[in-house]
């Protein structure tokens, strides 16, 4: 099968008619025209084995996570998803692999009608690059750079997560079976909150994805913003969901051996983990009311966990306001600098 | 240096005010906004080391080379660009070869008004992936589907040049060192037809960029448009510049003990070879005057190489009309299967 057959079985769809996608797959550009009045938000995001996947990746959750991440960036501006293009370098192919892939993609695709409308496919050490449009009303796109002091800040759904699961698969702690596949989840399977994204527009001040760890991420705002904070860390460590909302230190780490600090260990991964896919955006406490309905209207919850102040500088402290020292920067994928392609993905493997 | 330097230092510029890019490098998405009336041209394309380049490219020209191909997509719909996103996977983090990368980047983007408005960088085997962005007027767009029987078949500026470089380089040929630092240039640092495909909105009836060799690339125009065509194989071998025009196996390669038949090398080269980024179109024998004066425009040289015909099929014939037999594959990613990685890339190695 060469590149062209790759393609058109697997990638090509009928352009749909009176979308914003109005040429896909085949010529030399897609074309693509933007509502009257609206601006196009763009991001791009590259995948690599080793790095953000493991080699024996479900193919299928594969497809599902390359396109949730660049929609995820899309909610961070508070933009509807239009369509996107997928490059692609396979060491080989693998037909029964590109099809569940596909199938992963598509299926993610289709909920938030966004179109694959173009891309290159070539041969190499296995890389996915998506890049991703959206449209925006002029002027109404949700910025890193609005926050203002006595803003609340606030994150969607669950931190850490995704963390907790990938140390599971890396041998680093071992996790109950039913609590391993719930956080797996959202390693595997992320939601993008495109939803509460839109219903953001207006409300929030400032908004970003979580994608790299929350404190990373959240210094990132707040340069842009040239604001400080301070973050309840023992708030945000509750909302790991696999420990269920208890204190950190609970029973399902209270029986693992390899983790005499339990508490510290959630908190890393609530606070620093990564890969969790939240909306972290600020908002006038004025605005709590507006904030509680957009998280109605995007199916999610949304958790209050700082404020934003005029220092600058990001200042943690736990459920008693005492300052925590601990630094926990975000991933950072030059600095996190260990040999992923070394490790195993069962659970459990040391 | 962590990722987030390594952007702010290299490919993080101000938006340019007053143009379509209306937010950069450094948030969730950037912000694009077309003119009104105009639709966005997209093309995306990766390139892998091994595959695409050598490990011991020029970076400078890499950067170029990387952009100029997206840009001959952009020339072949006849659109204007206007911005583009780069992401970047990186072994390690070597800053001359940054430096010279992102040199031979810009300074093409810069020539073409085109800005680096985002994108992604990670650690991983070599892998460069471009989306670009142009606008079109709504409905102007050049496309593959419009030859139609009659039609002049043109392509401009020169074939084959990229391919014979190659060729050298892999050591199957050895070439005078002045023939091959041209033929070089061709391969290394390809000009994109940009000005040309502007000119031949309104004259062109179907155009498409020739990347992956003459003939290959004609097959999906052909396809696209549902015609045959009739190309003199002749004419179309005398478009390497390297051959100065002259009839096929002139001295350069009447010396060279490895090519008793080079009239069959270089004819490969011109129909077959690939890397070319020239524009291949279709235009009305009426608008043969108009053509000129686009080439004009385009400050580039365009040559009738054929003419479309109503039966299906690519017929190709020699200057005297007579058929020629053999076949012409096309570059195709995943047919071309050689082990590119094991080449050397010093001219005359074996």
């Amino acid at each position: 099968m060469g590149e062209f057959d790759l393609i058109a079985r697997y990638f090509t769809r009928p352009v749909r008619p009176g979308g914003a996608a109005l040429l896909g797959v085949g010529d030399d550009c897609a074309l693509l025209a933007p509502q009257p009045g609206m601006q196009l938000a763009i991001s791009s995001d590259m995948l690599v084995e080793g790095r953000h996947f493991f080699a024996d990746v479900n193919p299928e959750a594969l497809g599902h996570k390359a396109l949730a991440v660049n929609l995820s960036d899309l909610a961070a501006c508070g933009a509807q998803p239009l369509a996107f293009t997928l490059a692609l370098a396979l060491p080989r192919i693998d037909q029964p692999w590109l099809a569940s892939f596909a199938h992963g993609l598509l299926t993610l695709a289709d909920a938030h009608g966004c179109q694959l409308i173009g891309g290159d496919t070539t041969q190499g050490p296995l890389n996915l690059c998506i890049t991703v449009f959206g449209q925006v009303p002029a002027g109404q796109a949700l910025l890193r750079s609005g926050a203002r002091a006595g803003d609340d800040l606030w994150v969607s759904g669950h931190l850490g997560d995704a963390a907790l699961a990938l140390r599971a698969l890396q041998g680093q702690l071992a996790l109950p079976e039913h609590i391993l596949a719930q956080a797996r989840q959202r390693l595997e399977r992320p939601t993008p909150r495109v939803a509460l994204g839109l219903a953001l527009r207006g409300i929030a001040s400032s908004a970003m994805d979580v994608s790299d760890g929350l404190l990373g991420d959240l210094a990132h705002l707040l340069q842009a913003s040239a604001v400080g904070a301070v973050v309840d860390a023992d708030i945000a460590t509750t909302l790991i969901a696999a420990s269920h909302g208890q204190t950190p230190g609970n029973d399902i780490f209270d029986t693992n051996p390899r983790h005499p600090d339990a508490q510290e260990l959630l908190r890393r991964c609530a606070l620093a983990g990564g890969d969790d896919y939240e909306l972290l955006f600020t908002a006038a406490p004025a605005r709590r009311q507006a904030v509680a309905s957009a998280a109605q209207a995007g199916a999610t919850t949304v958790t209050r966990i700082g404020q934003i102040q005029a220092q600058p500088g990001l200042r943690l402290v736990d459920g008693q306001g005492q300052p925590l020292a601990r630094d926990y920067a975000g991933f950072d994928h030059f600095k996190a600098w260990e040999p992923v392609h070394a490790l195993r993905t069962t659970a459990g493997s040391a």
